[in-house]
C-alpha cells in the first residue's frame, strides 16, 4: 500500500490506473473452445469439463433430486438470511419498473415505450473457494421480475461433480430450474451457441475469472448481449474526520479479500484519518483467513491525502469506482457532485458488504473505470424497451410536410413518397 | 423478391436469416488504423483522410465561420421542418427522464438510483450520397437532454473538404460545436484513443458502413461503450385486408432504398393483399431515383402468406425486426403479443418515414435480430444510473445479521467483519 500526499493533478491519471490484466493471450484459446463446441456440441463440452474442471460429468443438467437434496442441506439460518436479502433485492428492483407514458408529440402523433423481457437469459456463477449464491439472487431476482421466460444457470462442478448446495438452493428459491454443471469458457460458448441438448440464450450475465471475461467479450461479437465488460473488483472510500477508522479499514479489507488483483483506494482531507485507518488495517488484516489474498491486493492500493473533500470527489469521478463509500456523518451534500460510480454507500453504517448482499441494490457493477460509461445491472438489463407510434390521419397531415422536406433533403425519395401518397389520399378524401 | 405460402415452421429460421455480412476480413485493417493513430495521432488521421476520402484536410475541426456559412445556406423551409422534428424528438426523449424513487427496503435501509450523463460522447454521421442530418437530431437531442458535457461530431469530408451544410446546421441547432471532418475507421479510432488535438470520448454513437461497424466493435473492446452492434436496416410489415396496398408498397420501398443489403419482409393472412402490394410495388419502384439500390434490396426480401395474424406476430417475434409496421385499421389488440422489435408503427398512417424523421421516437434501432436483446437509442443510452444506499444504525441492526451469515457462508470473512464491527459498536453504545 502506498501513501501519496497531495499528488499534482498531472499524476492523477497514473493514480487512477488499474492493475493490468492481459487478455489478448486468451483469445486463441477462447476461439478454439467456441469452434469445437460449435462443431461437436455436448461431446466437446464434456471434454472441456474433464480437461479444465478435472471431473467426468455424464449428465450436465442438475437433476431435480440433486436440487431437493441441496434444499435440505442448507441450514434454516442461511435460508432466513437469503430470504431477507431476496426480499430487499426484490423490493428495490420492482421499483425500477417503468410506467408507460403516452406522449402526444404533435396533435395526432402518439408515442410511447413498453418494456418486454429478454426471453432467454443465461447466468454464470463462478465456482472455486467462494460459492457465490448471492450473485444468483442479484441476477435471478430481476430476471424473474422482468418476466424472462427462460433463465439458465451454469456453474462449474467441483471435483465430486457437484455444484455448491447454497447455489442450488438459491436458484430454486428464485425459480431457476434449468441448471448445468458447466464452467469457464465452455459455459459461455454453450450459452452462446447452444448444443444438441442445451438451447442458446439471448444475453449472458455474471462474473468470472479472466477466461470467462474473455469468453463473454467474444460472445458479444456473436450476436449475444452481455451484462457489461468485467474487471477486478474495487472500492474507493472518501473519509473525513467524522469517519470511524476501524470501519473504514474493515471496508477496505472486505474489498481486498476478493482477489489479489482487487484494488482499494482511500482518499481523505485529513492525515490523521489516513494514519489511523492504516493502523487499524494492519491489525485487522492479521486475523483474516484470506490474509494472503488481501495483502497482495493491498500492494495495488493507494492512500491519498488531498486538500479538500471537493478534491476527493473530483479524483473519485476521474477514477470512476465500482463501489464508492462516503465514510462520514455529513457528506450527503456531495451526492450531486458524484458523476462516475457504480454504487455509492453513504455514512458510517453503509458498508459495502450491505450492498454486496442485502441492502437491495445490485452488486453486479461496472469495474475498471467503466462506471464512466456503463450502469450496473438493474431491471433494465433484463428488458428491451420497444418504442411505439400511432399516427392518425390528422397526425400525418401535421407532421407529413416536414417529413417530405427532410426526406427530400437527404435524397431519400421513397421515404418522401410514403408520406406523399398518404397526404394525397387524405386531400382527395 | 420471393413469395412463400404457409411455409412450415421448420423453415422459419431460414426465412428469418439476414443477408450475410462478412466483417472478419476487416479486422486486420481496423487494427492497423487504430495502431497507427495510437502512435502517430493527428498525422495518421490526416493520412487516412487523404487515402480513404481522397482529400487533403489540414485543419480537421470545422471552423465557426464554416458553421455560420452553413447556417445561412440552409433554406428556411428545411429549417422549419428540422425544427418541428427536433421539437417532437425533444418532447418524447424528455419524457424518458426517470424520477428518483427512494425505497426503504428494510427499516433504516434507503436505496435509490440517480441518473448522471455520460460526460464525453462521440457521434458519427456518415457521408456519402445521403447527408443524414436527421441522425444528428436523433443522437444530439437526447445527448443534450441528458446533460452530456462534451458532444463531439465526426463526419467524413466530401471531395471539396466540406461537410454537408444541413449536417452542420443541425449540429449547431442542437448545440454541438466540436465537429471534425474525419470519417470511417479513422474517426472511430480518433474518438476511442484521442490524439494531440482531439480528446477521446466515453461512448460512440451512430450508423455507418461495414468499416465503421467493425471499428466500433473493436472500440468496444478498448474501454469505450458503443450504442449497439449494427447491421443493414430492415422492416417487417404485417398487413391485413384493412391495409392500403399502395401505402404498404411505399413503406417497403422506403426501406429498400436505404441500401442493397437492406431487407424488407411482408407478412399477411390474405393472398390478395400480397398480390396487390406486389403490383403497387412494381409500379412505384420504376419512379424511384434510387431504383437500382431498391431492386437489389428486394432480391433479399420476402413476401410470406401465413394462416392468421397470430402466426404473423409469432413469425415477427422470431425475426425481431428493427421496424415493425402493423398495416391495418384494427391491429392494436396485438400490441401485447409483440415481444421483439425495435420500433413499432401502428395503423395505415404510421409510416416508417415518420419515425425516421419526425414522430419523436428514435431511429437508431437494433438491426439483424438484435431486437431480441437490445433496445434502440433513448435517453437511457446517454446516462448511467448510479445506485445509492444510506443505512442508519437501526438499518444495519436490521440487516446486519443476515449479511454476516451470508458472508460467512461464502467464505468472505472480511465482508462479515465489516458488519460485525459495526454491530459490536452499536451493542456497546
Amino acid at each position: 500500500m502506498k501513501t501519496f500526499q497531495n499528488p499534482p493533478k498531472s499524476k492523477w491519471d497514473t493514480l487512477c490506473e488499474r492493475p493490468n490484466v492481459d487478455s489478448a493471450t486468451l483469445s486463441e484459446l477462447v476461439r478454439s473452445v467456441f469452434q469445437r463446441i460449435q462443431v461437436q456440441g455436448d461431446i466437446a463440452v464434456r471434454g472441456y469439463t474433464k480437461t479444465f474442471d478435472n471431473v467426468a460429468i455424464e449428465e450436465a443438467r442438475v437433476s431435480t433430486s440433486e436440487i431437493a437434496t441441496a434444499v435440505q442441506s442448507v441450514s434454516s439460518e442461511l435460508k432466513n438470511a437469503i430470504a431477507l436479502a431476496a426480499s430487499n433485492i426484490e423490493k428495490f428492483h420492482t421499483s425500477q419498473k417503468a410506467d408507460v407514458k403516452l406522449i402526444e408529440t404533435s396533435k395526432g402523433v402518439n408515442c410511447w415505450r413498453e418494456s418486454r423481457p429478454i426471453e432467454n437469459v443465461g447466468i454464470y456463477i463462478p465456482g472455486g473457494s467462494a460459492p457465490l449464491f448471492s450473485t444468483v439472487l442479484m441476477l435471478g431476482v430481476p430476471a424473474k421480475i422482468a418476466g424472462c421466460t427462460r433463465i439458465v444457470l451454469c456453474s462449474p462442478p467441483n471435483l465430486h461433480g457437484e455444484i455448491d448446495p447454497a447455489i442450488l438452493y438459491t436458484a430454486q428459491l428464485v425459480g431457476i430450474t434449468e441448471i448445468y454443471k458447466i464452467g469457464g469458457i465452455q459455459a459461455i460458448a454453450t450459452l452462446t451457441l447452444g448444443t444438441e441438448t442445451i438451447e442458446k440464450v439471448d444475453k449472458i450475465f455474471g462474473p468470472g475469472n479472466q477466461y470467462v471475461t474473455a469468453a463473454k467479450e467474444f460472445a458479444s461479437t456473436k450476436g449475444i448481449a452481455i451484462d457489461m465488460p468485467a474487471g477486478p473488483s474495487e472500492v474507493l472510500i472518501i473519509a473525513d474526520e467524522s469517519c470511524v477508522p476501524a470501519f473504514v479499514a474493515a471496508d477496505l479489507l472486505s474489498q481486498a479479500e476478493h482477489g489479489a488483483d482487487s484494488q482499494v483506494v482511500l482518499l481523505s482531507d485529513n492525515l490523521d484519518v489516513l494514519n489511523n485507518v492504516e493502523a487499524e488495517l494492519m491489525e485487522q488484516l492479521e486475523l483474516l483467513p484470506r490474509m494472503e489474498i488481501a495483502k497482495k491486493a493491498l500492494e495495488n492500493s493507494r492512500f491519498i491525502f488531498l486538500e479538500s473533500i471537493d478534491q476527493c470527489i473530483v479524483f473519485s469521478n476521474r477514477y470512476a469506482p465500482e463501489h464508492l463509500i462516503l465514510a462520514s456523518e455529513n457528506m450527503n451534500k456531495w451526492i450531486p457532485s458524484i458523476t462516475n460510480a457504480g454504487s455509492v454507500f453513504i455514512g458510517n453504517y453503509s458498508c459495502e458488504s450491505a450492498g454486496d448482499y442485502a441492502s437491495g441494490t445490485n452488486h453486479t457493477l461496472p469495474t475498471n473505470g467503466y462506471a464512466r460509461n456503463y450502469s450496473g445491472v438493474s431491471l433494465d438489463s433484463f428488458v428491451k424497451k420497444i418504442t411505439f407510434q400511432e399516427i392518425s390521419a390528422q397526425g400525418i397531415i401535421n407532421i407529413g410536410p416536414a417529413i417530405e422536406i427532410m426526406a427530400k433533403a437527404e435524397g431519400l425519395i421513397a421515404h418522401k413518397n410514403a408520406v406523399s401518397l398518404r397526404l394525397n389520399t387524405l386531400r382527395n378524401d
